[in-house]
């Protein structure tokens, strides 16, 4: 079906540090060869990249696929879905499990993996939501991660009664990741006040799209973001905030990373492009289709702004947080906007959209988007640099990129499931031409040929350097003292009780 | 007993917008006139105040007085208590009602009059806790302020199972307080994660009084500080942080009011004095004597920024929190600091502590030392110009304050009750000489003429202009647009539903 | 003419720090009294105020009257301006001398007081500009403060080869305005960068009134704000940065004043109500009418964040900074905007427009409005409390303010000169009734009874406590160690040589 | 003398985006290959790096060889300067040619390269200072990036009537740095105030060396790096801030940063590990020993914060800024502190005392270090991944590093030039155990095998994709808004006059 042997010839390697004129030689799933004049066995397939960049495919790390949630189930499967993710320059995905309150992680881990083995056409992996707490999950995290290849959890400071974890809960579930080793994404809203606003807004009669935007606002987010750093830094664990919607939580990132807290930021495309405004269109299904949590927002600097952030390493992933959901789902919430299924699509255009607005836009170089959309990725996850770059050894997730083509993004030719495209109309200028997945040529232009159940679910190892390397060091450093200002509390006070010592904030008590 | 007609001559009165060379008179516990070449009845008790300062008598507005807390009983009750407030220069002072949980606002309130109006030298107002939440506690609020003379409630974000409450309770209780007009003063500190810290310490065998430090560390304020302005800003309530105790939340109350929201914020001498070195003594007794809540903070440079936050008004009142426990009742946490009952004394010292470090330190002049320490209190809890302010027809409330008299403070020749002063042996250049409460001579040199229960409550009025006639008038603004960014969104486009206008962050449906 | 008695009756004083219902008694010029049922002699003109406001007479400290720059003369000069000011509520003005490079400073000022002298209606004093530097400037800046009653130097960053001082120049001449107590006004814009960015403008074909904005854009400001106050830091001396008129100037100042620093600030109506998109018009006329430096900014935010910060008291005055030319003067920039004159009208409709954005706005309450129009400046200026508040003694500048009243401002009814008003058509909520300056009723519902020359020149005292006070006593301070980070220097390390203190920054060598 | 093939076994390969246990084969310069089980060609130096690290060789950005400056000349020549860089694992060194005012700067490069191409030990590359404008200087730039391999240029805003540019200039340098696609590198300190403050000290009387930290404060720093980084985008040229000594000067490039602007900082060993305390000590000759400028800070968290912001990218490179002095020479200064010549020794123990207090001390991981020890130098210098990386066809300029050894700093034994070494007694957990330069094994366990003369100019190419890629994209934007905001300006109004495009700040004329 797909070759097994294939040479990009003449093109520019872009990996998130530089870019060099060089082909690319592939067999077995494997990049093995990088370079110019290269030599390499006859028969390969040759793809003629003149003119185009050879990018490593994109990593999705967010997206919902064949998932059941606010009483629907989202258009796409783990086999459309990941159509889409290929079409569109994307060669990993990782996937959502959200177990029920009090339900079993490793039984709604194990019955997604059920479903998406036989269905993936890419390389996938799986975070599991740690959508409650006690004694049972905390079990089952250690397990999924010892056994089950799982080492990102989810956990919610939104979804009330639902999801929500409270500051103790959230604190122990952080200090439980740090000690396995585990990624710890949360999602940062205050979801009691995200419940008092909503009461209010219905209160009030507003009931549309609108009230999304109004209940929720950004100040929600920053507090909670706050929060969840301060939490993380008790919990001496790195935190990875998801769906980084707003400038002031943005803001919230950049200043724990100045104070030298291991904190890394996900964004949406859609946040990164769109704004608020659309809750107020006149067409309820226009407006209801743009309904996700955190909300897009209203202030119009906000997309500009966390592209920005993406730019300077404010912000590290745009994921799409692929959620689709068709209008008539939506409608279960036309006369209460809390009852709208929330979530929005894009598995498909992330790239080309991020590539529009981001690189020609001036915001990022074409080595900072391979960044935000693969490599850093890679990195956090652990799977760097077998995947997110292109050097020999590496698995061959390849794109080749036209920098001079364009489309138009339209839903009339969407491989995603869903009736609506956010993007309706943009003229993107860089398209990937072809794809090629683990060594397969699955994707070239427009023609797909990947099997179902031909991608593989792709294990995630623990303790990623990215994350931990730095942080591990510090709790190494017992004996001497870091921060000068709290060193000089033993030395040059003599009357000070049983040492207590300091390195970036952990305490030691020493005889 | 006391004098009721009083001349002070020869002084300079220092309100707070300026200084001036004045005589003062009162009579009938009013000042009668403010001026040179007074003409004035005879028979009036005159002092000479050459050389000496003239000043509105302080208000103390925080303190707790014959309360039971952590099984421990306050080391003075009104009388002892509001007697070393006036030999300290203050004549007004608001204690704390706090009621269990579950227990009458209303009851505890009455049972607090009881034993205090019978006490009092001074005047004295009531702060209510709202300990707890339910509708109950929402009427009775309404008639505390209603029929009772209470304007202000106190509630904490800490003392989990004990006083906190959650967020979705805060938020209604503030929106609630904006309701009736009252004042709403928060204690800002993440009630879970000090369980959590608390914890922590405790496994790792700390257990002495720097365990307070440790457990609670000063991000845990800036934390719930942020979130405390977050949730007022929501709830449309002008919003009162009281204990403001470190950089970081003094940081969180300066950005607010740059953002224009409505925040004041009240910190404590100790905090504006003294750092956490101290709960690292080896003497368990001098340490555990500084433990109160939050605690004093490790950063050595934190009390000199406090001070300096009341120079330049991000502060806007420093109070004693006066809770004085003896070292007898502070052992029973002799092997579990979390068993040491939280508080300091201080209700005497406070003028002159403030007086020493503020003003002879630079960090403000008299005149804002008269803000910090009375007129801004009289502004907030709407008693100002009767009292705050040294003019004809306020309460006859004022000090004769000699700025280069000295003293040293020391426990063994203290009013106030219990048996430590946390600034032995500080000697203080600026010093209380005569004190005159509602026109009655009660204090001079030493030697006190004010007769127990002397003291009147005072009601206290709602709606204080200083906090709500820029909050009122933002709702006024309806049918302006005030932000012009909110502006744009209805008039630039054309297909917007139902029309929504923001004011300040409020919002209006309009038809 | 005017009465020399007048009671003015059941209104509401306003002052900075409170509202309070009194009647107000006037005799030769003064305050007399100020309370309910006030016993009077006869013969008093009576004012009914029922439902007034009773307010200071504005104070409007930064006009250019009768002033000759950029080969243009102002529309105004010190008879038709201050009548002007007189019609808007403001009863003092603070004017500009502005020598040109190598003039003798006493002499303009002499030549200023010439013509004012004999045709101011209210009471006004005088800025005088150190406009160049050498020693010749220093004796007269000392003279003029000794002799001739001035308190305030202007100093310019901007004007290049014009009023310019290069950084050591201006740090000079703060250091001497801080040695005799004067008050340091500094325009900071980079001008060097000016001269660059016009060159640039030119260059690139933009001649029109736009390219003042874009010649000139905010971060000039900023950067040229924040260089300011390092160098007033480094001189130890006060200072009060004038037009400000960004939003990041106004965060310089912000932080400045965080830090603890003696910093305050100026901005004017245009810029707290105006944004630069006027320069766009294309109505040559209308866009160039517009044109002062610092521009009008583009950011549309500007505007309100600006009031806000007057609200906040991180600005602290409003001027009009009146410098009114017609449409024929700024015609000689026809073909190049660097030759329209600088400046804008607004001596007579500040404090109508300033309540209408500000106090209606929701941006600062009535007694904000007090300080910021008024009583900020008596005190900055040392006029404080004879101006700027209503009490017995005070000099008797008062209007009568109705809150209900409303009326449309419009060049065509307007006192003040020029052939254009920015505010057309701008219907204000809040408009002055009454007039009275020094106890003259001046003017009333439209009506003037001043005489031409009947203002007083009034000579402004050095060492303003406001400015000084706290700058004083922080010198004061040598052997005491406000830093406790410095002070450990010395304790802490027995290898030290010659101790040096420091005590705000300023340094002390000790044997 | 040195081998020409060299294989490293078994040690783990460290660049800045991962660490990989991977041989690495050396053949003709060139690293040939980097993996596991290679096939090599017989006869190669084999060197065990069981346990160790191998390391890209260091880059030192700024050193300062056979210089004379300040009446002194540098204690190293190229010589014994690139000997001492091998010994402490450093592989290239970028020096400074600093012409005399008014001198040509090709010529005063020529002569520099005519000396050091015969003495130096490594690959070395040459910054030239603009130290004067004029056109000839322009002219000149050109030519030595056309002709003469130079990229970058120095330009300073201290060293006032020496070497600082006005602002005009620096402007306009910038500008021609831009069409150029040179690397602009400011040295930011105010040059009028350091002026002003020395003449301030000595006049106080202080003469020793605590005169240059009390001569020129980081406020001083600070603002001039906020100058520069606006001068630099108003012409829109990307800059590279050197010798960032300071906490508040650090904030100002990650302000910056956040904006978007395109801002580098470099920052020193001396400034990341010492502090100003130094200047205070008893014995004149080892407080001298530390002058340089900007000074070392006084507050003594300067030191960690600058690491903290080497860690999380704020600051991007640290070199060594080695300009050795001996006692004798700093002499000359000893009544005088401004005569006492700026520079201290540094370039043999960079990379071990960043290692010690950067990676040890919980700052970076060894990816981080890597990063910030070479390969941000070889991307900002257009030289990656030539050099700064171990990949196959990259310069082979490798060290094998020991992370389990030790060693104690000190001048007995030092290479380097001069009679102190600042870090004396430091224990350094982490040394450099072999050094190959372009193939060539140079230093092997303390012994040279290094021939005088065998280093090789490297001539650096013009617009680093690093520095501009983003920048010229930007400015590709003219049709397109990227600011919304902006954008709005053309779109909703009508009555614009010909359009102005912003893109980034740039302005565009359309017709």
């Amino acid at each position: 079906l797909s070759m097994v042997r294939i040479l990009i010839k003449g093109g520019k390697v872009v990996n998130d540090d530089c870019t060099q004129e060089a082909d690319v030689y592939i067999e077995n799933g494997i990049i093995q060869q990088v370079g110019k004049e290269l030599m390499i066995p006859g028969g390969a397939k040759v793809i003629d990249a003149s003119g185009k960049l050879v990018l490593p495919g994109g990593i999705d790390t967010s997206v919902h696929l064949e998932e059941s949630f606010m009483n629907a189930t989202t258009a796409d499967d783990f086999y459309s879905g990941t159509k889409a993710a290929l079409a569109g320059g994307t060669t990993m995905v990782i996937g959502h499990v959200l177990p029920e309150k009090n339900d079993s992680l490793l039984e709604a881990y194990e019955s997604c993996r059920g479903s998406a083995d036989s269905k993936a056409c890419c390389d996938y992996a799986l975070h599991v939501g740690v959508t409650w707490w006690g004694p049972k999950v905390r079990a089952e995290m250690e397990k999924l991660v010892r056994e089950k290849g799982v080492s990102s959890f989810q956990m919610f400071m939104a979804y009330k009664d639902m999801f929500m974890l409270r500051d103790g809960e959230l604190f122990q579930a952080l200090q439980h990741c740090k000690d396995i080793g585990a990624i710890a994404r949360v999602h940062a809203e205050n979801g009691e006040l995200v419940v008092e606003g909503a009461k209010e807004a219905l209160d009030l009669g507003i009931s549309g799209p609108e009230g999304i935007e109004i209940s929720r606002p950004e100040e929600l987010e920053a507090e909670a973001t706050h929060r969840a750093i301060t939490i993380a830094n008790r919990a001496h664990c790195p935190i990875y905030l998801v769906n980084v919607s707003s400038m002031s939580a943005g803001d919230e990132v950049a200043t724990a990373k100045m104070q030298g807290k291991v904190v890394h930021g996900e964004t949406t495309t859609a946040y990164a492009v769109l704004n608020g405004m659309q809750y107020y269109h006149q067409d309820w299904a226009y407006a209801a289709a743009h309904v996700t949590v955190p909300p897009l927002r209203l202030d119009p600097s906000t997309p500009n702004y966390l592209m920005s952030l993406l730019g300077n390493d404010t912000l590290n992933v745009v994921a799409s947080d692929h959620r689709p959901f068709t209008i008539k789902q939506r409608a279960m919430g036309k006369d209460d906007f809390t009852k709208i299924p929330h979530g929005l699509p894009g598995i498909q255009d992330r790239m080309s959209v991020i590539w529009e607005k981001g690189v020609i836009g001036g915001k990022m170089d074409e080595n900072r988007f391979v960044a935000v959309t693969s490599s850093n990725a890679a990195k956090i996850y652990n799977l760097y640099p077998r995947k997110g770059r292109i050097i020999p050894g590496a698995d061959a997730d390849v794109v080749v990129w036209d920098p001079e083509g364009s489309k138009t993004i339209s839903v009339d030719n969407q491989v995603q499931g869903g009736d609506v495209n956010l993007y309706e109309g943009l003229r993107c200028h860089g398209v990937p031409l072809v794809t090629i997945s683990r060594g397969r040529l699955v994707y070239e232009n427009g023609i797909f040929t990947c099997a179902e159940g031909s991608g593989k679910f792709c294990p995630l190892r623990t303790f990623p350097d990215y994350l931990y390397k730095k942080m591990v060091q510090r709790e190494k450093v017992p004996d001497r003292c870091i921060n000068v200002g709290m060193c000089q509390l033993h030395k040059s006070e003599t009357n000070l009780t049983g040492c207590v010592f300091f390195s970036c904030g952990r305490l030691f008590s020493l005889s």
